[in-house]
């Protein structure tokens, strides 16, 4: 066939430098940057929400865990990869969240893949807001269900895609906290035209777990949800609880499904037993002083405050996640890296890590945030602004 | 419309319900088994294939990182998740491989999502062998590329498929030990096929890497392949290396193409510093002693023999894997059952975690197993075959 190129080896990959210089020409080209294991600067962008990440007691566990069941959990959680700490866990954050079961996966990822897939199907309508994490925007591409991706933040749109729907069975799929801008999903609302429509609500509350509810028990236990028959949520293990992983939890069919057929669970080795006990240790730090995620939303308005009162464009934060536009995506490289070079860390988002193109600074707080690292940090922000920045 | 079902929220995962019931009549219920710290089993069912995961200098690495870098990595690989341990790891797979580079994932499921889809797209044509790993499927049907999955170990079918491709750029994707039957895909071949037709080849390295070629560098090396500018090798650091996380080896500009556009590499919290240090550990402890994968080489040739002898239908490994056909799925069941019930794990795969519909005992060899290992593993499996188990 004519379509065949006759390509030497070396020239097979000749498209990836392409695609690169059309990268680079639009300012997305991207860097790894390894940093060493103190660094002095301040971390405005990292998801280590509480603080837990280095907390003497969760390094010690973890550490604990490795010595005692291994550095790896040798297989799948369904051949040799669950272990007592796995069930342990699992009991301990449906527990925390007033849910029936909680079934860990591997990352936060793979809980989402997990979740959107099993609990939807040829047979199934989704209907999504269309700022969903990846991870679900992946999930719902391998689905096969009828996908439809709606306006940002517009229950009328979720109502309606539900309404004219071809299948019976449907599911809605929302972040809690949306991990770009910060804001907050009326679940409240969400769950009702659910309700209205024979639907379940699938909630990532991987920014919310730790952070918002009732002593960090997150955005769907403050909404009244977390122990409906007709809602299940995702959370990561890494942001808030410091650690790696994720688990779904939700109603006790829900889980047993998942185990039976969820694929990200089924063909992936088991969350290693130091992440595991990492987790563990980091929700009895939580459940032992409610006050931490109070600290880290304190920490957020007031720095999204700031740098609001200073003319720029920062989204008040219903969570963690301040998010500061800027006029370019170049602008806000160089804007970050000015930020770095004046020792504050912060992340720069560009296409295709945000949803609506704008590029821009996005900021994280922390419980172990002082009221000086908050002053020293809006000061460089500020002060590194690059033109057309303000509002 | 009068497909929208009126569901009490209660009601709304009753489908689940049926989904069960047919799976318990068709004998493929899983359930989760909580393991202890110390089991006395022995255990022929996990993928710790050097018997490194409890190695005291691996899980002491794992314990140091974590109390050092911390339970977490806080963040994204391209905001705060990389760390110079990440970095040392990829150097030193890429330096034992022989390749110019290597990036890190969170696991090997994630690893070959980013590569498949990374490295095909709507242009391209992705040409498969039938039986490869489920990680690897999702990424076919992540890719949005014209995906044909071609007869089980046919390189003709491989040829045929790219011959009659309607897409210029074509990707051709394998496992290098297929991880049921353990048999190994003729990758030589394959590499001269793809090379005749200006096609990439990807290879799924994970039962390979450790286990094959030269001091356990791995299927892709051992086929000479590694240093190829059309070859991309993707590894798990949860078998051999006794730890958790995947990797994708190969070319430079892959590996930055990656770092650019694989959203399981961006959209993802970076592997634990405890799982990066056990694996570097693990897999400094490799290179110092060469002779590791020979000895479980071995050990499986020699179990896979001992229950031929006895007319069971095993597989001849030709690496760590021994597939033993059952009659049924619950005969499968049973059987693995009753040796666990002698002190033996074996694993137990039915649909549909196996491509040909088969259930079957799935084992696998260690490096540490012993002599009076083997000899009470085959006396036991053998003694307990079902009816119907025998060739
Ligand atoms: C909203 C959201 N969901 C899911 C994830 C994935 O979780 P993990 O990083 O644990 O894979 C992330 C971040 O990484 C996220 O921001
Ligand atoms: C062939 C193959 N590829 C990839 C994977 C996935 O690797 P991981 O378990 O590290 O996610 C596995 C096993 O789990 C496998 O058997």
């Amino acid at each position: 066939m004519n379509a065949i190129p006759q390509l030497p080896p070396e020239n097979v990959f000749d498209w990836l430098d392409t695609e690169a210089e059309k990268r680079a020409d639009a300012g997305l080209v991207r860097r790894l940057r390894a940093r060493p294991a103190q660094a002095d600067e301040l971390d405005l962008a990292g998801n280590d929400y509480l603080g837990l990440a280095r907390d003497k007691r969760v390094v010690g566990a973890a550490a604990a865990a490795a010595m005692r069941w291994g550095a790896g959990a040798t297989g799948s959680r369904l051949v040799t990869g669950s272990t007592e700490l796995h069930a342990e866990l699992e009991l301990e954050l449906a527990r925390f969240c007033g849910a029936q079961a909680a079934l860990v996966f591997s990352s936060g990822f793979a809980a989402n893949l997990g979740a959107v897939t099993a609990l939807s199907g040829a047979e199934s309508a989704i209907v999504t807001d269309k700022y969903i994490h990846a991870s679900l925007i992946e999930g719902c591409r391998l689905s096969r269900a009828d996908v439809a991706a709606v306006a940002h933040a517009t229950p009328s749109a979720i109502q309606h895609a539900l309404s004219t729907r071809r299948k019976p069975r449907a599911l809605v799929v929302t972040d809690s906290v949306f991990s770009v801008d910060g804001d907050l999903a009326p679940l409240g609302e969400l769950a009702e035209i659910c309700r209205g429509a024979g639907a379940a609500l699938l909630v990532d509350d991987a920014h919310g777990f730790g952070v918002l509810g009732e002593g960090g028990r997150g955005a769907v236990h403050a909404a009244g949800l977390s122990a409906s028959p007709d809602v299940v949520t995702t959370v990561t293990l890494s942001k808030s609880l410091g650690a790696q992983g994720g688990a779904v939890i939700g109603p006790r069919r829900v889980i047993k499904h998942l185990v039976d057929t969820a694929r990200s669970f089924i063909f992936d080795t088991a969350l290693a037993p130091a992440s595991v006990a990492a987790a563990l240790t980091a929700l009895n730090v939580l459940k032992a002083d409610p006050s931490l995620p109070t600290k880290v939303t304190d920490n957020a308005g007031n720095i999204a405050m700031q740098l609001k009162a200073a003319g720029l464009r920062a989204s008040l934060p219903d969570a963690a996640v301040i998010s500061v536009q800027a006029p370019s995506a170049e602008a806000a490289v160089t804007w970050a890296e000015s930020c770095a070079d004046q020792g504050i860390r912060v992340g720069c988002f560009r296409p295709p890590s945000v949803p609506d193109g704008i590029s821009r600074l996005r900021l994280t707080a922390r419980a172990d945030l002082t009221e000086a690292d908050v002053d020293r940090a809006v000061k460089v922000i500020t002060a590194t602004a690059p033109r057309g920045a303000a509002a």
